[in-house]
């Protein structure tokens, strides 16, 4: 019997390290594209290596972006009082998808998981501390997930940064838009429960 | 509202080009590659031009393969008078698999379909006869697909091999291994009843 080739193994290999790509569409990915042009896949390897050149890190929100500093940070009709703290640089992405806020971002990096080694320091909770005095920062939105380590986190940071005389508040928890009771989760219903606000 | 950066949008512009990768997906990977270390992306860019020049197809029977000829037309132990006639190099790996062909191969490169502008000049035909007479085959086995278009091939193919004095044949149509009658399709139920065998 003849197995596969050894390069098109290895192109497997590489591309089964991508999320969401298992073993055996890692092997059709390989085999399309060693039927492939040797042109497409130049050009193809070529974009991926150049697009990745052509992202940095905001340096002052930790963004994505294309030039330093990124679009947001840069945007002087934003308001600079306000700063949303999200986990990851594609946090951003779906909040600026609802389009309401109209503030700055923070990305802390992570949260805080003594058990993974994430200690405080790790994580840019100086670089907004730095940002909070700089950019004379009124409130800090916590964005962070609901997880225990991302409610940890989220006290951790309350303490931390109402001491530097900066208001913390958090994103709401409850139910989500366009969805009735008998589809929420326990945890989701308590929080709905605890959050609960007089009709106006 | 910020939408994606540039490069990220035309990182997964290209790779939702890829079979089996959606819009979804492809922004799914463009964001993880976005965020992933520059040196990891330039090495799996670098492992895709690599492995594609690595592959080359057989000239002799079309396969993919690393060297001149490929390893199945190299093998002296392989049965050279007989030859298995597949549609697409990836079909040699299937068949392989199965293990208990002991003949060589050879790629058409596709069926033959008018509406397409694919006629036979345009599949490896001649490269077939010539190796039939080269080669001294005896025997030629059709495992093109079974739609209007495979047969129509086959049927061509059968006409027009025959007159070079070899034999055709074509692998049996029938229930696949496993499963019952419940399971199997109305045309793949006929061709089992007319390729009925006596019991032996």
């Amino acid at each position: 019997m003849q197995a596969l080739p050894q390069p098109v193994v290895e192109l497997s290999a590489a591309l089964g390290q991508l999320p969401g790509i298992g073993p055996r569409s890692a092997e059709r990915l390989a085999l399309h594209l060693a039927q492939t042009e040797v042109g497409a896949v130049r050009s193809l390897s070529e974009t991926l290596t150049r697009c990745r050149e052509a992202i940095v890190l905001c340096d002052n929100c930790g963004a994505l972006a294309e030039k330093q500093p990124c679009s947001i940070c840069d945007d002087l009709q934003r308001e600079g009082a306000l700063i949303c703290l999200v986990e990851q640089a594609t946090d951003i992405l779906s909040l600026e998808k609802a389009g309401t806020f109209r503030g700055r971002y923070h990305v802390l990096g992570g949260r805080i998981s003594p058990l993974d080694g994430v200690e405080p320091e790790d994580l840019r909770i100086a670089e907004l501390e730095e940002r909070i005095g700089r950019e004379s920062v009124k409130e800090v939105i916590l964005a962070l997930s609901t997880d225990v380590e991302g409610d940890a986190t989220s006290h951790y940071l309350a303490k931390r940064l109402t001491e530097k005389g900066v208001q913390v508040t958090r994103v709401a928890h409850g139910l989500p838009a366009g969805s009735g009771l008998e589809f929420a989760d326990e945890l989701t219903l308590s929080r709905a429960l605890e959050g609960r606000r007089p009709m106006e």
